[in-house]
């Protein structure tokens, strides 16, 4: 298949943005995004857009249309790809075969969600649709509630303890400090933590990842094309996607997400790549139970042992494997739409050695890891420097 | 680019569907389109959907993976697109784009929408979504104004009558009275059209397409492998898609959508042919003036005689070029999501020489036209027989 890279990339503050709409955010991150391809925006052939809920949490739908528009690229082919918190990876994943198939060569990706112009009641009731409406949302079960039973069999099943979720908290929110995107620049303690209030026990305030306004977009060129434009180029190379039952019900098991496994199973075999190979991830750590599950699905430790690695210290910025060094959804926010998009930026600037005080050593191999809903989907890609 | 065919389809009864949810509908087509293929399921490599307004409409966000589940598709790679009234052409184009890049070789798509369960003005709002929500909708602006207004420069500029208007819709619900999937199984005489209430001046309840529940699915395989399972695989032999602005305020004119007229270009040059090639045409009749405005963009009569074309009957089904053979969208229904799919099957079946009564003399060549919004999103395909 025709290889596809990264060509530039950029993004928004992520925050609270009373100051700015989705279609302001949007074209400010795809504008930065051009700039840093350097390439003519002329040259770009189609629009890419991934947002879960902008009907629900601002009326507005056709997003794909609106960001080509926004952005003075009409009359560009404009898509909006929805697989909720996963939709800014399905975003970057379709417009990779946009290229790999030969109809398009420069084409720009952007993931957006506005969260904060509505209550938090009407946020967790649209980021409910992300799951199964029928047999979860309508009968109450919102997001913490559901991960709060995934935490809750993991430590039945493994002895993984509040505090090692705690320590995933503190380990991202360390992280997000050195970066000038995040939305919180705010240190916690394990006991500050553990402290916060209960959201759906065992999960408290500070295990779960914010609402978030924000944007963030990349360029995709075929690699042949890249290499024109782009000092260094950071190639896709490897990418799975998998699904799973919508409603956790369906599961024959909630101590790990099955669609995980099977698109890094995906993404490594098209990488010749194995979880040796890799020198940094951003994860979805929507909560701090869901990153410890995905470093144990991801194949990097072994089930049941996420807890106890996080705690000594792997997964930290100086560890085996540094995670989430962007601070990751629960230190650098959760615009869901975006999160896809910007995950994949992270490795672009670690790749690229540009990522400031945030830089990890050595970095040659990244990997990024996605989940929609309580994982009925997953993306997992994989980045090098293109060669 | 490799060639991409349509292998089966299936459609559910469209209309007021209290009897199954957006699930059952989306599986009922989809089940329907894998037995019409004549394709193992196991063999079927992703899942592309089409919907625009789930999470207004239902609640659910996260369609692609609810899809994948609900038919036993789990853990193929699921999607949800969407592009307003043009979702399901743009989970098509994806497919097609998607097999062309060789990443999979046979894919379901399936379009979808469930829309009589909440109030006709909450419905209003959710479809005012597909236009600009910050100068259109806000201000009150739903769909039938804005194609009110568009009507209205197309009878000052061209003469256009509310009789000719009128016509389109007698043509397209005689003509669904032999489709047994429409909503509709009732003829109209041009007074009873013209002595309907108004809605938005000049458009009255008989101008405009209803509010539907229904879905429509199709599998797509690479032309090579597509020979292997169907007697008649249908191609796709061009697919032009382009973006307008999403709002009216926006447009150098009002009596026509320019998107229509560079997708349609492109499709024709992929294709390597003219309009006079064109044997059938299905077209994006959600109001009467879109379907005089469409058989003008589209090339088939030139700006402005597209009002007098339909008056001579050069539309109708033994006209110079049948024009929305299955009822359209006013005729059949217009379930948002479901539209693009439901337009590439009538496409299919006229075609194969399966379109029963409906059928069309020497059907070689078929064109699909699907508008998101009142011009946002435009896609337009061309089919043929595979050789």
């Amino acid at each position: 298949m025709r290889s596809v890279s990264i060509v530039g990339q950029g993004l928004t503050r992520f925050g609270e943005r009373w100051d700015k709409s989705l279609r302001e955010l949007v074209a400010e991150a795809g504008l930065a995004a051009v700039k840093d391809s350097g390439i003519d925006g002329h040259k770009i052939e189609a629009v890419y857009g991934g947002t879960m809920a902008s009907g629900r949490l601002i009326g507005q739908e056709h997003i794909g249309a609106l960001i080509a528009d926004q952005m003075g690229l009409n009359p560009l082919p404009a898509h909006r790809m929805e697989a909720a918190c996963a939709s800014g990876s399905i975003a970057l994943r379709n417009a990779m075969l946009a290229i790999a198939s030969g109809e398009h060569d420069i084409v720009a990706v952007g993931g957006v969600e506005k969260m904060t112009e509505v209550d938090a009641g009407e946020v967790s009731t649209a980021l409910g649709g992300a799951g199964d409406q029928e047999t979860e949302l309508f009968h109450g079960a919102t997001f913490p509630a559901l991960y709060a039973l995934m935490a809750r069999r993991h430590m039945k099943e493994y002895g993984t303890t509040e505090e090692q979720m705690a320590t995933v908290s503190v380990k991202n929110h360390k992280n997000a400090m050195d970066n000038p995107y995040a939305q919180f620049h705010k240190e916690f303690t394990l006991d500050q933590v553990m402290n916060s209030g209960y959201v759906a026990s065992p999960l408290k305030l500070l295990d779960c990842s914010p609402i978030t306004d924000g944007a963030a977009a990349v360029i995709l060129a075929a690699t042949d094309v890249a290499k024109k434009y782009s000092e260094q180029p950071i190639e896709i190379i490897g990418s799975g996607q998998a699904s799973g039952t919508i409603a956790l019900t369906g599961r024959k098991n909630l101590t790990g997400i099955e669609a995980t496994t099977i698109a890094s199973k995906i993404a490594f075999e098209k990488a010749k790549l194995t979880q040796k190979d890799v020198d940094f991830a951003e994860v979805h750590d929507c909560f701090t139970i869901a990153e410890i599950m995905a470093i144990e699905d991801l194949g990097f430790f072994k089930k049941g042992e996420g807890g106890k690695a996080t705690e000594q210290g792997k997964t930290a910025m100086d560890g085996e494997i540094p995670i989430n060094t962007s601070g990751g959804l629960k230190g650098k926010g959760h615009p869901v739409g975006a999160t896809g998009v910007a995950q994949a930026i992270e490795a672009v600037q670690q790749l690229q050695n540009k990522a400031g005080k945030r830089q990890i050593k050595d970095a040659n191999i990244g990997l990024t890891h996605n989940v929609g809903g309580s994982g009925a989907t997953v993306v997992v890609n994989l980045y090098r420097r293109a060669q």
